[in-house]
């Protein structure tokens, strides 16, 4: 049983990590920004949780109630379009929280382990096919800038005080609880029986896409490798194989009738041609290293997309 | 004439900058930490001195007084050792300070141009020779890696928002008020009287050193430069030759004595053979970019060593 600390336990991702963590036995506490009844939380498997900044004061209060040795830093910006819209408070969302949470551990924690938790944007524009870890790129958007620069600070304080820490690098995540991006937007249009389904982009565009459940469970195998690992420390967390986004508009949209046969019939699909500024065209995963730690991609794409649209339905019943 | 303003104004660097920018007919501003009377800020070129934090709040009041159209960036942490000992300080100078001018500059002056002046220690360890704008390298210390956080902030800023920014790289910069590192020590302990004389490290160690006169005039060059510049906007300030340590030190016995021929003679020089962990063992410019602005280097070392050693006793003198 580890003690095990969560930053931004409350988002998507850390809500499916805390279960997944608790159902292994070990003990979690949470610490982000949200109103969440320990009645609520503890259904998510976190003990004990504080809605807070990730802040020194913060950090001390529950440590002096359960001291960590792993810690899951997933706190930070969460959209591409916010942090356009202010990229300041990007910024201190993902950076300077990350500094604080490092200086924690440096001076309180040094024994601890970190996983911090990175995102593809970092690789940018300009990929074509599987990207190996140690790819260069430009960062998309201010999202993607911040994002490396909170690895950037976690090698800092490797380098400087041996911090033990890994790098997760998320692709394309989905799954139940996730109210955002491609799926969410197109279950809330066709529920709202719109049709036809026009959507952003060529649907050329592609992804690696990747279940909730799947990654919870790459996240868990790599804090608990204690093999040498690369000196970047750093884990793509993806499949290796590129879907384009027609094919999972169409999947999903084939799971929405699919699972609800009385409806009228299929919404046809058009895409506008039109990209955001900058957007990748492909940003697939070369997870060579995480496969080497084991990992088995469980959940099928199609199996993946129809529990999405069920949890939708379910969630939004009224 | 522009109106320009310095961050970290009050430092060894922007104080020089701030006289030859004044020289040259422009209005400056500053703003950075210290206590400077208007009656000694306006000798070194500073016309206005805002004693504070890069904040919003004070860049919205000089700006009422005086709006740029051209802003150094100076402010920052500025010891390697200092970085290393408080690395969340340094984070919040060099780093955190930068996103609250950019997001200013982005809010209010969307057309002004950013000099944002950084450092040979992102290139950190591991370089023989010269090294290019573009080489890749792991920062040397909490120091090196914020100021390159710095840089992608400001890369960030242009790519999202088109800022017009250029990044300046300083290699070992030295001259009349710099008050710290390895000439500053040198005179200390020579005036002490301390002999032999034993620094740090092997004295094989080679840096690009280059006097503060001729380091301003290369500021304000690349500030004029309207011309495109490569993708990362970036240019290395240095002469292109190494100089190892012992030789510079040497230098300095010889103008101390050689400046005041009441002095007993030289004062042996030895070297303990312990260099600091991670301390880079060369650091010289590619300054090709810059040459090819037209900039010339003017200040030959043992003319600048002396003019360091007369600066020291004037400014120590009771």
């Amino acid at each position: 049983m580890q003690r095990i600390l969560i930053t931004g336990a409350h988002g998507f991702i850390g809500k499916h990590l805390a279960k997944h963590l608790a159902s292994l036995g070990h003990h979690v506490s949470g610490l982000g920004h949200g109103i969440w009844p320990s009645s609520e939380a503890s259904m998510w498997g976190v003990a004990d949780w504080t809605n807070g900044d990730v802040h020194t004061a913060n950090l001390r209060a529950l440590q002096a109630r359960n001291e960590p040795d792993l810690v899951f830093h997933l706190a930070g910006g969460s959209t591409v379009g916010a942090a356009i819209a202010n990229p300041r408070e990007d910024f201190f969302r993902t950076v300077a929280s990350t500094v604080e949470l490092l200086e924690w551990m440096r001076q309180d924690l040094p024994r601890a382990r970190l996983i911090a938790v990175s995102s593809a944007a970092i690789y940018g524009a300009g990929t074509l096919g599987p990207i190996s870890e140690c790819a260069a790129g430009v960062p998309y958007s201010p999202y993607g800038h911040h994002k490396r620069m909170m690895e950037m600070l976690c090698r800092s304080y490797g380098d400087s005080y041996g911090l033990d820490f890994r790098v997760a690098r998320l692709f394309s995540v989905y799954g139940p609880e996730l109210k955002k991006q491609l799926l969410w937007d197109m279950c809330t249009r066709l529920a709202a029986g719109e049709s036809p389904l026009t959507l952003g982009g060529t649907g050329q565009e592609i992804r690696d896409w990747t279940h909730i459940r799947d990654v919870v469970a790459a996240l868990a195998l790599i804090a608990q490798n204690d093999a040498p690992v690369q000196a970047d420390q750093t884990f793509n967390i993806g499949t290796g194989t590129g879907v384009p986004v027609h094919e999972i508009a169409q999947l999903l949209i084939d799971a929405w009738y699919g699972n609800n046969s009385g409806r009228s019939g299929p919404t046809p699909l058009r895409f506008s041609g039109q990209s955001r500024a900058g957007d990748p065209f492909s940003l697939v995963a070369d997870p060579q290293r995480l496969m080497a730690l084991g990992h088995a991609w469980q959940t099928p794409l199609a199996t993946g997309i129809s529990g999405y649209v069920d949890w939708f339905r379910h969630a939004t019943a009224r």
